[in-house]
């Protein structure tokens, strides 16, 4: 099929005005968060139905054209980069419908294109609570969210977004619909589909609407941040809050750079000395809290925290929280080239992982900044540098590199969050073995006997 | 290679001790927990390390032989009924070993045939805690939990097994090593193949190790059972409990007929004349869990409870929890078949879900026992036959056919903890989509080409 005849195809099944052919509107979906080189698609298109969604795919597959989707594009490791230029992306930003929200069962059911702020600022009107809160929540989709298995800030207590993933519906790559999961809290009715759509960016099916969990929101909560003069007893302060038995909502660290970073663009008046900072929130019934936050206190004097602070009202817990927010739009700013990473390990081992990134900044003279989710044993160490420059850039790659090796030595993972993509393909079998990548590209052949469900990403095809 | 060939193979790989063929060990692993016809293997094999579990599907593979992977057979949909014949069962119950408890980082580490509560003791000896409770605890193993996603009395607050499943090692039907998942909290490297896993009923791969999470053990709880002399008073008020935003961690509901016969063969001296009880436990914190049972309370007694009895000690608590889990066995002596259903609803449709039960035992003249996790809108409806009385059985299968279709139109499932296995497979299309079973189908056939992994199962190869 010509590309001027689809072009007439979408736009008689879609309206004029959802289907982008300018080049600059196709420039603006060749790249996402991750740095990766961009490619341009041919056409961009943009269901408002999701029966229109399903047709789109359907018309894709007949005609062999390979397609990307796309929340809003804020993924890290390359999972809405277009896999070559004939391919067509399917935006899922006219799929915006918040279908139900269910207060007696506990549940709501939403398009693909819902954004994560806006849903659930709709349940939290509703006196209900949807956990998941990804740094890119004011903008990301739900939809992307499941295809990446979005984290947050509160994971540490509250799990991911597969754990709030009750049931999709998802158009296979032939354009069949499939549904699993149900609305209710259990539900063993077939493979467990809905589990395997969460984190297969857009390679298995392209999802037409989720079932989400809710939970009732906590009664109280209470914020604090420790200051610590050595990064080093920051993360042993991590390690011994987990091994108190208090699990804390929100366990978050920034180190020095970062710190210094942040209060030079936010003039928050964060402590520029410290070694590094805990932000830290427990909340639950008001006894917990009191209780959890005695428990907390306890642990960081133990570990040589120099001020453990309680904001004294919600304006100023929201600037610290926002400090944090703003770590890596902070950091993105300093050089040409940021490079978030979030090579994960077991709790346990943050104090190691955190003295291994920073010999490494020093063994492959890089820049590094690191923050981010310490609780999960989630760190986002974040290389900043300039791409153009071929040695430094080599340089951030090395670190890299021995940055999985020793993860993967701590019992860790390559990526606790931002997926695999094209970004860290070629890491997975280390992580894994050749049998999981054959089973992996075995089952994707099968789903997807043409290739064209964003081919090349995770294990290719 | 025949028969006799392959035995010395198995003997010389797993020793004779653990290779078994005579007639009466056939019989034994010829059947399960399901009313369900037997099917006589032609072999059972027991390794007793990974390695052997390894070479035994290998091995199998290369014959082109069935196998059907069996923990302790306590499943309830003939998941481990073997497909023919010629089917060789692979026993788990040799691979026994608790690998590790991690204290620090709340995870343990276990070989598929570790029995359910052998696990919940080890763990709760380190003072953590492993939630998942099925029924069959007390014999069911890890590896068959996590391959039925095992529900339990807990559900409602902890979850299910899919829930605690932090990763998996197994063996695709090739006998090739496949990882997914991890040690860490958070991990999205590559395909949810470990939540692909759950539930999947030996029909994608044989687990040979699992990742669990643990978490710290509530500090208190609060045990109530509730009198009701309506089953359907007793029905809203579970619905009431969860709209109120209390999360109980168990609200299990036993109707008349359950408790009188419950309490014949028990002699707890259960409330006789009562339509219901409702057996309810809050935990957590204990201001909490006081703020909680008194929650609770209000809404039993708005609900028309006349008796809310709060048991005096552990002994008395116990009883009660015992009378709970005896009631399959007891009602399953009434008759001789008995048919335990688990459709499930949103929790708000138990009242009409529950009346609809009734109905049906009315109108077709069949005796059935409902009890279950009525909090998580699991209900156990048991009906109580004699198999050989085809015009009684009849009427109980039809009796059950128009239970799905009510549990399907209230947007309820057809299996909440039990799976599909070969006793549900002909329902599976009507609440999922002709596009459903054949993405299954697809699947299946490109990770098991020649069909031996368990292939009657689910929705057939």
């Amino acid at each position: 099929m010509t590309s001027q005849a689809l072009i007439q195809d979408f736009e008689a099944m879609l309206g004029k005005e959802n289907v982008f052919s300018s080049e600059a509107d196709l420039q603006s979906y060749s790249y996402d968060s991750a740095v990766l080189n961009p490619v341009v698609p041919s056409l961009v298109v943009r269901p408002v139905t999701t029966e229109q969604l399903g047709k789109c795919v359907a018309k894709l597959y007949e005609n062999g054209i390979p397609m990307t989707v796309r929340g809003a594009g804020t993924n890290l490791s390359g999972g809405t980069i277009p896999d070559k230029s004939e391919t067509v992306v399917i935006l899922t930003n006219g799929l915006k419908k918040i279908l139900e929200i269910n207060v007696a069962d506990l549940y709501a059911v939403v398009e693909p294109g819902v954004v994560t702020a806006d849903f659930a600022a709709a349940v939290a009107k509703k006196n209900l609570f949807y956990p998941p809160d990804p740094g890119s929540q004011a903008v990301s989709t739900i939809g992307g969210n499941i295809a990446e298995n979005a984290g947050g800030l509160r994971g540490l207590k509250y799990g991911v977004t597969k754990d709030y993933v009750m049931g999709v519906e998802f158009f296979d790559a032939t354009g069949a619909l499939v549904k699993s999961g149900s609305r209710t809290v259990k539900c063993v009715t077939g493979y467990n589909l809905a589990g395997m759509l969460v984190q297969s960016e857009g390679t298995l099916g392209i999802i037409s609407q989720a079932v989400l969990k809710l939970v009732p929101p906590p009664a109280a909560s209470k914020a604090l941040m420790a200051v610590f003069a050595d990064v080093q007893h920051a993360a042993e302060a991590v390690a011994g809050i987990i091994a108190a038995h208090v699990v804390p909502c929100t366990l978050e660290l920034l180190d020095n750079n970062t710190i210094v970073r942040v209060d030079d663009f936010t003039k928050t008046g964060l402590p520029r000395e410290a070694g590094a900072i805990l932000l830290i929130e427990v909340d639950g019934h008001p006894a917990q809290v009191a209780d959890d936050a005695a428990a907390v206190e306890k642990v960081l004097k133990a570990n040589h925290a120099t001020d453990v602070k309680v904001p004294k009202d919600a304006d100023e817990k929201f600037k610290l929280w926002e400090a944090r927010r703003m770590a890596l739009p902070v950091l993105a700013r300093c050089r040409p080239t940021t490079v978030l990473e979030d090579a994960t390990v077991p709790r346990s081992q943050i104090p190691t992982m955190m003295k291994a990134i920073n010999d490494l900044a020093r063994k492959y003279r890089v820049e590094v900044g690191t923050f981010g989710h310490a609780g999960d044993g989630n760190l986002h160490p974040t290389f900043l540098c300039d791409k153009r420059d071929a040695d430094e850039f080599k340089r951030v790659e090395e670190a890299i590199d021995e940055m999985f090796d020793i993860a993967i030595k701590l019992q860790g993972t390559l990526s606790g969050e931002h997926g695999i993509g094209t970004a860290k393909a070629r890491w997975m079998e280390k992580e894994t073995s050749r049998g999981t990548i054959l089973f992996s590209q075995r089952m994707r052949r099968a789903l997807d006997p043409k290739g064209l469900l964003n081919a090349s990403k995770i294990v290719g095809i």
